[in-house]
């Protein structure tokens, strides 16, 4: 039996053939439709799975399952795309046009994060755990939450919004308008500009250099801290510390056996996972009584969509 | 059939026969003995229960099950009060301990805003409810969520500890020895210290001589803002703002249907709540798709404790 994954992004949509144990067979891309109707780019999708059905010369009863994951707000039990900020997605009814296109009635849709966050606790870094918190650190903050073994999505579907608790008081103005949101200061993207204001002020800085040779990217932070520049340094310091506060507020409220963080920035590994697991431990509630939460890196990397979202089906 | 309901404070420790339907029909209380090894203060309550037994006639197989609320930390699944401030329970095993008593089976123990969140999702304010975030607002700020109709209590019963939630970098310190969490802001405690404090500053103020004819009371401020004073509505503004900027963290990531406020300072009722659900609509993640979140005092007041001890075993 099979399972079929579907990773909407902005740019392109992955597709891939999954096994029970979470392994691609056979993975195809198109690209995403953005300036097309909402219900052509759902086209499009059943068109890539008719693809990889017949590419892999099975047939749809072979089939047992498809999922979808996509950015945005997404209403599971109903099985609407909500709205999407890149993808003309307006109350998009996916399910019910991919069920009555392809004839395949297991069909499931929710948001990538949630997609990401199954997939890792199934088949990735959180493997064998019933309860795990996931943030990818992207142009936002995405997040996911497995409690006692299941996805939470609260009242139709609007949770796990863990980008958009506030941490500081009239603090910067996050992507949604409002201020002081953990997006706003522990995204990829924030700290890009972490970087590039610090880069502004210490020109001399070897941080600075590595901007201006390899260009603005949230590794050279990682590189420049490792050389011993201070400046890094410092822009990691506080990188840490708003993060980490992020994640502890929701850990303090969820209490998860495993933190996964995925992303680009996630690619910095130990540098990244080891100053946030102290952070993690020395601030945790209760920590001189409660069990321990282990902080990790993602391990499903480029095909955690695929595989997180053939997950919905399992 | 019958459940018996046991709320236990720093002070005294309240027993209630508890129907189907969550109606008490018998109450009875003890002093808590403070002084007392935790063991004995566990047998108190198993005596506490044999008096509720014999004084309604009843037999011990006509009680369905038995519920326990406790503060401090508590670890549910193992029946234990890890750890309490003001009660000696430490690593306490007081479901075993009263099993062996009572002779009776159905016990179990969960932390006490757990139990009023589940009592007023039951039987109270966020009846017929299946996501509910419940706080209460006293010394500390207490936090039970509803996730799908089920309490959550995190890994090993660590989590819901919603009074420690992040809301300030480098904030005022909090109970818990860290800075800038929620109960430092929004606490009863936290109210009445913000009270004092502007009363320091405008000793001309209504807010002032309410507070010198009446003593430093969370109710004052209410009263003094209806009466058109400025440093009470200006205490009352900010306070609002910290509670919701809470209350809209803890939103985007559970999305309940209902938000209710419990502890002393919901007894001001609408003058509360109305503002706070402003708040709430206003800054919610989503506000021009997603749900309404409704919010409200809790309405089970004193007897949440024991009744929402009792659903615990229903």
């Amino acid at each position: 039996m099979y399972y079929i994954g579907i990773d909407i992004g902005g740019m392109s949509i992955k597709g891939g053939l999954v096994t029970q144990d979470g392994s691609i067979l056979l993975k195809k891309t198109i690209v995403t439709g953005v300036d097309k109707k909402d219900r052509d780019i759902v086209l499009d999708i059943a068109a890539l799975i008719n693809d990889i059905i017949s590419e892999y010369k099975i047939k749809k009863e072979d089939i047992k399952g498809i999922g979808i994951g996509s950015p945005g707000s997404v209403y599971d039990e109903k099985g609407i795309i909500r709205y999407c900020c890149n993808i003309p997605f307006r109350n998009t009814e996916i399910v019910k046009i991919l069920k009555n296109e392809l004839g395949i009635n297991n069909i499931f849709v929710s948001n990538d994060a949630n997609c990401a966050c199954l997939g890792e606790t199934m088949f990735g870094a959180a493997k064998g755990h019933k309860n795990t918190i996931l943030m990818t650190l992207g142009t936002g903050v995405g997040t996911g939450f497995i409690v006692d073994g299941k996805l939470l999505t609260g009242f139709k579907s609007a949770g796990a919004e863990g980008g958009h608790i506030q941490i500081n008081i009239g603090g910067k103005e996050c992507g949604c308008g409002k201020k002081g949101h953990l997006e706003a200061y522990a995204s990829a993207k924030a700290l890009m500009q972490q970087i590039d204001e610090a880069c502004i002020k210490n020109p001399d800085s070897l941080l600075n250099k590595l901007k201006e040779k390899e260009g603005l990217d949230g590794k050279i932070v990682f590189e420049a801290a490792k050389e011993g520049c201070k400046t890094a340094k410092s822009v990691l310091k506080k990188y840490i510390k708003y993060l980490g506060m992020g994640l502890v507020t929701l850990a303090n409220v969820f209490f998860p056996e495993v933190i996964i963080i995925g992303g680009g920035v996630s690619n910095a590994g130990d540098d990244l996972i080891k100053p946030l697991q102290r952070y993690v431990s020395r601030n945790i509630y209760g920590s001189e009584f409660n069990p321990k939460i282990k902080v990790m890196a993602a391990e499903l990397k480029n095909d955690a969509g695929i595989i997180g979202a053939a997950c919905l089906a399992m």
